[in-house]
Parts: structure tokens; C-alpha cells; sequence
């Protein structure tokens, strides 16, 4: 961190000000906190990304459109329940959501924001939802941010949050961030469930590019099981109550905020990796030599996705013949003459040469925590870095058993 | 069978007349067969298909440059070490392998194919092939084709084989197959190693392309794990012992051949799928009201890889939202308001509309060892079938021990 020109704070999406935040249990699930709500005390501007799924969840819609005018203020959220495949009564529930938060909070409906989390095809008790608000919008506290971490996390084994300061005009500006997942977890979408707030004011045109580089660069390149979900969403506010402003994409602050939203929207990310369902290994994917960072990223997932790879991670196996094969379902474009494959920090193959090394060693390095693998493609200068977990036995077991999904304990499954 | 121009016989790739096979323990494993050999008494054509993979095997290549000419008299295989990313060293082997067995048998090299499978990277040990090779060719028989389809084994559970019978200008022909495959498994590719023979004289530009239709809907059609392989090659080799021939496209006896290759590759790939790495459950994945087939197949294999999908027919669990999931990453095509959704006979989505339905009974039937999926796109009239199988957590277990490849029971892996 020293050489950015942010630091980390404690804190969560009410670190900025202006910004209150709750969660409560209102029935959806047996015991934990089920319902959320995230609130701007001012006028903020919204920038949104959503999952690409073609069977996208009903409040997905919903939150598109009502951030469509580059404005929002608040971010209801339930978990339990996807609200996904659920057809017209979906939608009509996820605009209910939205108008029960508006009239507590005496904003149009059309200010807030749904999301859902939990499993797929079910309707959801909106009687809960209706009978828990009123105490959901009471427990609105200034410092709540990590509670409504806790509110929308469903597979997560712990909250996911962040927090960020930097300097702009003279002024503290905060940038926070909350975000769940841990299952049905992959790329090629927008990302699981994100709420990213900062008391920066930025203009929405300014705010929705800012977000997208941002998610490219973080949830984009993050898989657990390359499975993608039907509720992923990331919604970023921007409030101004720091009293700083960026005015145009010329101002060095947009620069600065820029830089604070790819760490923060990095780290959150990487938090999911390392939580993947029942995972035991975070994983470091670096391609270097590319064409350029699409591609480098391409062949990062595609390796990352490759179950053997996964499986061998888990059982500690220097089995580097299996990254050979995953590289080579990358495309067209690779040439194992130009490559080099690096694990752990041995080399048993560069430039189309199969080089002895020690496999004890090898498997001894395999056993540690945090396993690394480079990629250097030999075509280019590009480079790319993808985050995973392992594959383990515990992953299928977890997801066989339907009584997860009877108890709501679920990801979008 | 009853509309078929063919009936199935017993036996393998011996069945025609005019082949004989054998398969060894040359000591790549501790004792399971390792080094098997098919070959033709006659002159015969040969088509083949090799996987797509970018590192794939020193095998692959001299295969290919052998058969290009459109002729060829046997096939070489050892099992226990795939001879992929084994870089000039590995094709110097390759080329070996043909010429110690085109000198055996008296042979031009170029006459021969070869094939490996099993642990990627490790070069092969020479001095076991050469030393079993007299063995090999002495024990050849003109009922090796069931010991063959034994030799080619890695993780696979059983044996699979599969030989028809038709009648081309009132002569008997033969058309028999023998293939492996547990693990390392997935569409886009060739397939597998599978051998297929007839005694049926078919000109070689008339069985390359009998070969790739066939291919397309059979191995290309089945998914164990997503992960494409180094080694994948399907070979037909055509002898015309049988003393009937086919001298055009126009033939009607071309077309019984093809139907009867369609039949046989469908089965072996079928069988393929059912002996998926630890599997317990077989899965018919059928795609109808598609704009194409290749759409359709494509749907099917986002299905079958979505590894929580897989999960929950594993458990057991009548999670129909996974399927909607999965569809919905097939692609911008999909329409949720067109589409209906079946699994095991019972339909929770119907055309945009979330139906209710029996639960218990949904949960009870997912405990078949046979599952059906059926997903309408409601977009055209075409359709395809995809065969998959569960994932458990055995799977995992299983290519998470290195000490599998210790002991060369491995797919290439």
C-alpha cells in the first residue's frame, strides 16, 4: 500500500459518510439475518453491473432499470431466497421490495435498489419481507456496514468488507464495500452480489466507467466453480457527503478514486476466491507473455475451470501435466514450443522443453496454503492474474445434499 | 434395432474378418495390460480424428502424418503414460513405437498408427516397449479385439467394445469398436481412444467423412468433467475382407455404413459416459426446438458441465433452478420466455411460466441410476442429445491422490 495514495481503514459501505446501513433476521432462514438494506442520507449518483446469465433473476431488472437515470439511494437486499426463474410474480415481488423501502424511507421507489440471494425457482414470502421492514429500517445505524455484510452473505463462511480513505481537495474521502459469495462462482459475468459506497461526489457518467474497469479487473477474474449464477450484481454509490467532488475524467482525482475502486473491488473479490465452498487452498494464476490482458485473463479461467487442476491443488499433487492440458484447451493461439509452465516456483517445462526437477520438493511446496502458477505464453507482453480455490470432495458433498437448500443456507443453487 | 439395416454381434474390433489383436503387460504398470495392438492381414484404409488440444500428444501428430495418405495396417497403444508434453524426445518415441512394429510385422512404418495414454509428462520407458513388442505380435489373434479393448484401459471400469453386423450386395460385413475413457473427458474435442474396423472396402475419402459425422454425434456428444484431453484420437481402419465394397458416396450400401458407425460410436461413447471417474449416475441430456443441432448439443454440454448440476443428480436433489442456471449460460439465444424445463418427467418451468409441482415425487425419482433432462428452446426444430454423468465426491478424491499416478492407473492426467 505504500506506494498508492489511499490506505486501508476499518470499516464497510457506511466508512464513507452519509451512508447508514442494517440487517435483521425476518424469517426467510431460521436464524441468521436474511434482510439488508444499505441507505445514502443524500442525493447519490449509481452505477450498476449485472450478470450476463440469459435466466437472470427477476430484481436484476428491476435494479437496472431503476439506476438507469444515474441515481439511487438505497439497496434492499434479501437472502434465503434467488428470486430467479420465478417469472412475472418475481418481478412483481422485487418492485414490491422497492416500494416498501421507498415509503419508509420517504423516497420514490424508483431511488432503490433489489437484490436476492439463495435458491432458484422459489417465490419469496413476501409476508416476511412485508412484516420485517419496520424493524429493518429502525436498525439503521451509521456504523452498520458490517452487520449488512453478515445480511447478505448465504455459503460465505465469513463477511466480506473493505474500506478505503484518500485525500481530494484537502478532504478525507472514503470509499467502502460489501460483498458475498462462495458457490456458482465464475467469470464472464458481472459478479456476485457487491455494494461499493463512497462520499466522493462523481457524476454517474463518470462513475459507470469507473466500475466497469474496476469489475474487470477484480470479479471478472475470480472462479470457484465456473459455474455462473442468475442474481449477480455490483451496485456502486457515490453520495458526496465528504464535500469533494470530481468534475471531469481530466481531474487527477477521478485517477485516485479510480485506483482506490480496483483495489477495493480486487481485495473484495480475492475474499471470495479464498472462500470458496469448502475449499482448503487459495490459488495465484499469473499469465504473463500475452497478446494482450483479455487473453492472458482467457487462459488464467480457462486453467482456473479446469477440474483436474482444481482437484490435484486439493490433494497436494505436483501434477503439472494437467496444467499442460488445461493450458492447451485455451485456443488456438497457444504454442507449447514458446511456452513456459511454473508451479510453485519450479519449471518442468519451458519453451518446448521437458525439464527434470525435483518432485519432492514439488509435492512438499504443494501442500502449503497459497499455491502460485505462471503462465508466460511466449507471444506477447500483456499479463493477467486470476484468483481460485481448490476443488474438494467437501464442494460436491455440500452441493448434493438438498437439505442445504430446505434451510436456506444456500448460494443461488 | 428393429428399424435398423444392421444387428449387434458379440465381439470388438475382431469381429470383421481380417483382424486380428493382442494386448501385453509390458511393465508400464505393475500388472494390468499396457501395450495393445490391433492389426489388419489386409491392405486397408484409414481415417482418423485427433483432439484439439494445443499440447497434445507426440502420438497425435505421427498418427496424423501416417494416416494422410489415407492407408493404413495397425495400431500401436501403451497405457500408463500419455507421451504428451514429452517434447522431440516424446515424438522420437512415437515414431519408434510404429517402427518396431512395422518391422515385426513387415510393415513400412508408415503403415502403422500409434497412441498413448495415461500420466502426462513423463517420457515413456523405451526399454519395456521394445522388450515386450515380440510378445505382443506373437499373441496377436483373430479374437484379440475384447483382450485389446482391455489393454487400452486406464481408469475405466470396464472394458467397452461393441461390433454390428449388415449385409452389403448379399455379403456379410462387419463393422466392431473397442474405446476408453473415465476421466479427462469433454466435448469440443476428437474423443477418446477409440478403434473402430470393418471389413467392408470403403475408399478413404469416402471414410474420413463417415468418420467426422460420426464422431460429431457421438464422442463429441459426451462430458465426464469439462476437461479436454492431450491424447484423444479416434481411428477406423477398412480392409475389405469381407470382399464387399463401397465405391461412392451414392452407394446405398455407404449409407447402411454410416448408420451402422453411428449406431456403434454412439453406444461406445454412451459407455464412455456411464463409466465416468466414480460416477453413479448416467444422465440423458436431450435439446429439442433448437435453431441447429450444433445449438443444440452446445445447450447440452453447458448443462452437463455445470458441476453443480452434476452435484445435485449426485444428491439426489430435484434442484430444477440449477438447470435454469446452466441453460442460462448457454448464451445470448436463450429465452426464458420460450423455454420449458423437464427433469425426470416433471415440468417446473413452462414457457416463461414457474409451474408448481410434487417435490417428494421430483426427490424420488432423482434416486434412478438414469436420468432424463429435457430442455425445449422454443426457437426452431432442431435437436441434440448429450450423455453425461453425476460428480461426487469420489471423483474428487480419486484425481486428488497422487499416488493414482504413482501407480499408472490414470487417464492422462
Amino acid at each position: 500500500m505504500t506506494d498508492t495514495p489511499f490506505h486501508e481503514i476499518p470499516g464497510a459501505v457506511t466508512a464513507p459518510r452519509g451512508f447508514r446501513a442494517a440487517a435483521i433476521n425476518c424469517g426467510i432462514k431460521p436464524h441468521q439475518l436474511d434482510l439488508a438494506l444499505v441507505c445514502s442520507d443524500l442525493a447519490a449518483t449509481a452505477a450498476v453491473t449485472v450478470t450476463t446469465n440469459r435466466f437472470r433473476a427477476a430484481p436484476t431488472y428491476v435494479t437496472e432499470e431503476h439506476a438507469a437515470d444515474g441515481f439511487a439511494r438505497a439497496v434492499i437486499t434479501n437472502s434465503g431466497k434467488a428470486n430467479a426463474a420465478t417469472d412475472e410474480r418475481g418481478w412483481a415481488m422485487a418492485r414490491e421490495m422497492t416500494q416498501l423501502v421507498g415509503d419508509a424511507l420517504g423516497l420514490p421507489a424508483a431511488e432503490v435498489l433489489v437484490c436476492s440471494t439463495g435458491h432458484i425457482g422459489d417465490l419469496l414470502p413476501m409476508d416476511k419481507i412485508v412484516g420485517g421492514m419496520p424493524r429493518l429500517v429502525a436498525a439503521l445505524r451509521p456504523d452498520g456496514g458490517e452487520e449488512a455484510a453478515q445480511g447478505i452473505m448465504t455459503t460465505d463462511t465469513f463477511p466480506k468488507h473493505l474500506a478505503v480513505e484518500f485525500e481530494v481537495e484537502g478532504k478525507s474521502v472514503r470509499l467502502g464495500g460489501i460483498c458475498k459469495g462462495a458457490g456458482m462462482i465464475c467469470p464472464n459475468m458481472a459478479t456476485m452480489l457487491c455494494y461499493l459506497t463512497t462520499d466522493l461526489a462523481v457524476p454517474a457518467d463518470l462513475l459507470r466507467p469507473a466500475l466497469r474497469a474496476a469489475v474487470d479487473q477484480s470479479f471478472n477474474c475470480i472462479t470457484v466453480d465456473g459455474d455462473m449464477s442468475t442474481n449477480d450484481t455490483v451496485i456502486l454509490l457515490a453520495n458526496g457527503a465528504s464535500g469533494a467532488a470530481v468534475t471531469s475524467a481530466d481531474d487527477p482525482a477521478y485517477g485516485t478514486f479510480c485506483a482506490a475502486l480496483q483495489h477495493v473491488t480486487r481485495e473484495l473479490a480475492k475474499m471470495i476466491a479464498r472462500d470458496g465452498e469448502r475449499c482448503t487452498k487459495f490459488v495465484t494464476i499469473r499469465v504473463t507473455g500475452a497478446q494482450g490482458s483479455a487473453q492472458a485473463r482467457h487462459v488464467g479461467r480457462t486453467i482456473a475451470n479446469y477440474r483436474l487442476m482444481q482437484a490435484a491443488i486439493f490433494g497436494g499433487d505436483y501434477n503439472w501435466g494437467r496444467l499442460a492440458a488445461a493450458v492447451g484447451c485455451a485456443g488456438d493461439f497457444i504454442e507449447p514450443r514458446l511456452l513456459t509452465l511454473t508451479m510453485v516456483g519450479i519449471t518442468p517445462w519451458e519453451k518446448g522443453r521437458n525439464l527434470d526437477f525435483d518432485l519432492t520438493e514439488g509435492r512438499r511446496r504443494m501442500t502449503a496454503p497459497e499455491i502460485s502458477i505462471e503462465v508466460d505464453l511466449g507471444l506477447g507482453a500483456a499479463e493477467g492474474t486470476v484468483w481460485t480455490c481448490d476443488l474438494t470432495p467437501g464442494y460436491v458433498e455440500y452441493n448434493a445434499e438438498y437439505e442445504t437448500s430446505l434451510f436456506g443456507e444456500t448460494q443461488e443453487d
